[in-house]
């Protein structure tokens, strides 16, 4: 008979979950395995709340168990280490993201790209190698292997340093991998949310000119004055934007919208040689043209998180550009009206869970 | 009044052009300009047909000017240059592929990217500057500013040369550009018709394992014996393919498949990190899966014909290793009989049109 998630495993861990397809999340018991030689235990601190959090909850992409705790933006501090573990302490500040296990030894592994091995283990919603299932950070702690931690940088505030871990290293990798970075250049950022504010922060901090491209008019003032974007464009009227000064001006763009939309006025927007890296998961294909992309010599691009040893590149930035996420802070209690909310994209620009402080009278 | 084709410039040219959307050609009498300070005339020898030629005579992309005279893969002998050209002279054998002016000033074409000037003005069914047609190499001569001219290799054949000019350029560009050259790396080339054929011979010049992606399992055995392809994959069927060993193992597909087509197939046939690139143009978008591309880091990216001196490089680059097309030479009164076979895809692998032979008896 199998065991219950409450006593598969030796330690005694508490989080919230949701249990179906409702996506309402609950408080929950469950266990997490030992921390072993190689292991590094942390209480959990913060945790950011990814749209990804959100499509599991619901089964948006079919392949959610239940009941499952979400969470892979998260930031603790070290309570235990193996005796094989030499590069964390207990008492470190520390960060774990997307992934928690991987084969370690296939050309991906090989070449830091865990993010891409055929035999991901995610954070949660995933089997580990010996069956027993990854939870998130909406809990007390989490247990993990130490290739797959991240050291905090001391400068960045714990909670609105949390949605590096992913909305963060999905947008600075691809800038990187597809040459986003040469200063001076242009950069359009489809999409004004978790990703593409920090998409902004990343061009300011490379030196980029940064146009906003987004549906929502009213966002142009705090995209520009807050979040540092030199200009914005709005995308809902697609004659305006085909009219705009904007086309043919942009070297790359970052398109972080998950929706299905279409790619025509973006790669009108892009200069000889643009480079259009799509980030979002839209859940249908997109209409290519083929025209735009010949004559221009255009190409679109994907791009997944990164690997472990950009992930802590990428934290090392923004510890010397100071980047960290704007955040709306929340208790645990709160995670069921903020999804609500996150459905609308009614956020500015990533909800955090005060996790310690909500499951501090436990 | 507007003046004649036949008169409206000082010399009487020759050729054979079609009238309407039937794309019917016939002999025709028009004009060329004289030979400027900068220009230089050749008499006409071979002219490859290239699919864009059937495209243009029966208005397929809706911007065709009747009369055209088409063709753009032209090999001739220099028989006048003006006060201006020192890089040629009388007796030479020389080049003109798809493109015989542009603004010079733009970036791209200070750039030696003549290819993407945003004013090109093409071998046929385009205007010049000041109005006049251009009208393309199924015709007895041609005048053409040095700046667009090529020198021939000596050692390559004048008839099977002449399909570098659009296919080969076509291909090659793509090929450096998107870094598709190092020796050992898997290249897919999708489609086997005039440009696929000189993709393979380019790819083994370059060291590449090269696989033939193909609808028609008859051209397995010519694609291998003959080509130089190492293998050969069915794409007729999509449960076959998906099933292939050859799934994950490319590192680059060149697509020349012109028709609306799947890309998903092909999308997995790369590997991590694969590049897709497009020179085909099928008049309907595509269907662009965004899933694949994030998971695999894929890209899909076009490339239009090269600059003058990349031609300039291909064709040394041909030179050197002797590449040339497999074409059927045909006299020019054949080249409605052409017509219809390329539009099913039977020629192996481009017509060149033996011109001066045609008109010899005029």
């Amino acid at each position: 008979m199998a065991k219950s998630p409450q006593t598969q495993l030796p330690l005694k861990a508490f989080g919230w979950a949701a249990s179906d397809t409702s996506g309402i999340l609950a408080p929950f018991h469950f266990s997490r395995r030992e921390n072993g030689q190689n292991d590094v235990t942390l209480q959990i601190l913060y945790c950011g709340v990814c749209h990804s959090d959100l499509h599991t909850l619901k089964n948006d992409w079919g392949f959610t168990t239940y009941p499952v705790v979400p969470g892979h933006e998260i930031v603790g501090v070290v309570t235990k280490i193996g005796n094989n573990v030499k590069n964390f302490k207990v008492g470190d500040k520390v960060g774990v993201g997307v992934i928690v296990e991987s084969c370690k030894e296939c050309e991906c592994c090989q070449q830091d790209l865990e993010s891409y091995c055929p035999k991901p283990v995610f954070t949660y919603n995933s089997p580990y190698y010996d069956g027993t299932r990854t939870q998130g950070g909406y809990s007390n702690f989490v247990v993990v292997h130490q290739r797959y931690v991240l050291r905090f940088p001391e400068n960045l505030p714990l909670d609105a340093g949390a949605p590096l871990l992913c909305a963060g290293i999905t947008v600075y990798s691809p800038m990187k991998y597809y040459g986003m970075t040469e200063a001076g250049k242009h950069l359009g950022v489809a999409g004004l949310g978790g990703l593409g504010h920090v998409a902004i922060k990343f061009a300011k901090a490379f030196g980029l000119k940064v146009t906003v491209i987004s549906s929502s008019p009213n966002k142009e003032d705090e995209a520009i004055k807050r979040l540092g974007a030199d200009s914005f464009l709005v995308s809902s009227d697609p004659a305006k934007m085909k009219a705009s000064a904007a086309m043919g001006t942009m070297d790359y763009i970052i398109d972080t919208i998950s929706a299905v939309h279409s790619l025509i006025p973006l790669l009108g927007l892009l200069k000889l040689n643009g480079k259009l890296v799509t980030v979002g998961l839209p859940n249908k294909p997109l209409e290519l043209p083929i025209f735009p992309l010949v004559a221009g010599r255009k190409l679109v691009g994907g791009s997944n998180f990164g690997g472990i040893k950009e992930t802590q590149e990428m934290l090392d930035f923004c510890g010397k550009h100071n980047i960290s996420a704007d955040i709306e802070l929340i208790k645990m209690d709160h995670i069921n009206t903020a999804m609500e909310r996150l459905s609308k994209s009614d956020v500015k620009y990533r909800f955090v869970i005060d996790v310690a402080n909500s499951f501090s009278s436990l």
